[in-house]
């Protein structure tokens, strides 16, 4: 979907850290990167990268997402990746034979949003591409949260999860607030909407529409039915009056 | 998020389907036939995709989501591709000047669903990695579908559009069940509490915790307070009746 607007300036509000436990791929981190840079986080963690840091091919996927890149921060261990953290979240996509709450994406950025709010640091956990996390890296972690999978295809790639719960954290965040909005018009008012109907009806008159007199009561109903349904605004009705006229002219020409 | 169980079988219940128009790379349909299947759907429409189909790069990204890709279907115009549909929801990352209602993806999720369980046939179309999808694409589409991106970053990847509105019409079809869920247990009875509280203080009281009897009674309630919080369970309170129990023979020894 492309919208960037890059005149406007990039805000780095209060927001979860994304943490990245040894991640395999760059084009991974990239992605994730990008993922956070479209719902505003910027804070990204990144712990062993197996092919290093920085990482060329994450620079290449994030597409633009520089603010998160340049700001990643590296670490040798999971214990001081989250040091200063007082929520932790860890994703799984199993299940852990651990005393742990497990919670839906929406249910986790309502949680981290609340926390934040308080004034507290906040971040989500994400494990290796083929392996997840371990049970040890679970382990201090406030809560488990996993996403409505297919059980026969469970396996979600880190950046795709990282999305979601970036998403979610976003709809938490501003209140669910859209970008933009849809503008369908005022609807037509009565008047505008029995004018319509009024010069359609004469049109076909002329045109021979209706094959009795009998049958044009309920013929017309229909019409008006079908009009009213769309919610047409002032400025359509006008549209479709043309479109009448024209093809009324073009009978009587 | 590595969970995957090859053993459960595949199921195509009627589901929306996904419509890339003109994707550029395959890496973009393979990680979106992955989302797919990551969350149930398996309908996937290619209209003029750049690099021809089939196509190995989408293979290899599409990390064995075979039941996608090789259902996937191949369309030379996005009229034939939508034909049989009779809901179509366009997803667009900027305002277009038309009137048209716009939606998020939760709501679009809904409306899905809702259509889908009425008996009839919905498809979600996303556009072009660089421009999306063009205004004449999306005249005939029922509603607008944006994501509350970050407007100074809103340029999302195609696959990770594709994953977040599969996640939802998840979350809608399913009533959102997560695929497994937290244990913590039975919460402690008083009683088992009671039990801990008694054996940890009758332990300081060895130790010489209390400076004086007449600290001890606030001291005791903050122990309480703080024992009583977690919740533990019976056998989380056992596990810490050994503790307390190995360090008090640890002293007494």
């Amino acid at each position: 979907m492309a919208g960037t607007d890059t005149t406007l300036p990039i805000e780095l509000p209060p927001s979860p850290a994304i943490v990245l436990v040894e991640p395999q791929l760059g084009e991974n981190i990239g992605m994730a990167a990008r993922a956070m840079a479209n719902f505003g986080l910027w804070d990204l963690r990144l712990v062993r990268p197996r092919q290093g840091w920085p990482n060329e091919r994450a620079v290449a996927t994030a597409s633009h997402a520089v603010q998160v890149i340049e700001r990643a921060r590296l670490f040798e261990a999971l214990e001081t990746a989250t040091a200063d953290l007082n929520l932790v979240l860890a994703t799984s996509a199993r299940p852990r034979d651990m005393f742990k709450q497990v919670i839906g994406a929406d249910q986790a950025a309502k949680r981290v949003k609340a926390h934040i709010g308080a004034g507290g640091q906040a971040g989500i956990l994400f494990g290796r591409e083929r392996s997840g996390l371990e049970n040890e890296e679970i382990a201090m972690a406030d809560a488990i949260v996993t996403l409505p999978v297919e059980p026969a295809f469970g396996s979600l790639n880190v950046a795709q999860a990282v999305v979601i719960l970036a998403y979610e954290w976003r709809r938490a965040a501003t209140g669910d607030e859209l970008p933009f909005s849809g503008e369908t018009g005022t609807p037509a008012s009565r008047e505008e909407l029995s004018g319509l109907v009024g010069h359609l009806e004469g049109a076909l008159d002329r045109a021979g529409f209706f094959p009795t007199e009998d049958m044009r009561p309920l013929m017309a109903l229909n019409l008006k039915t079908m009009l009213t349904r769309a919610g047409f605004n002032a400025q359509e009705v006008r549209t479709l009056r043309g479109v009448i006229s024209a093809l009324d002219r073009k009978r009587g020409g």
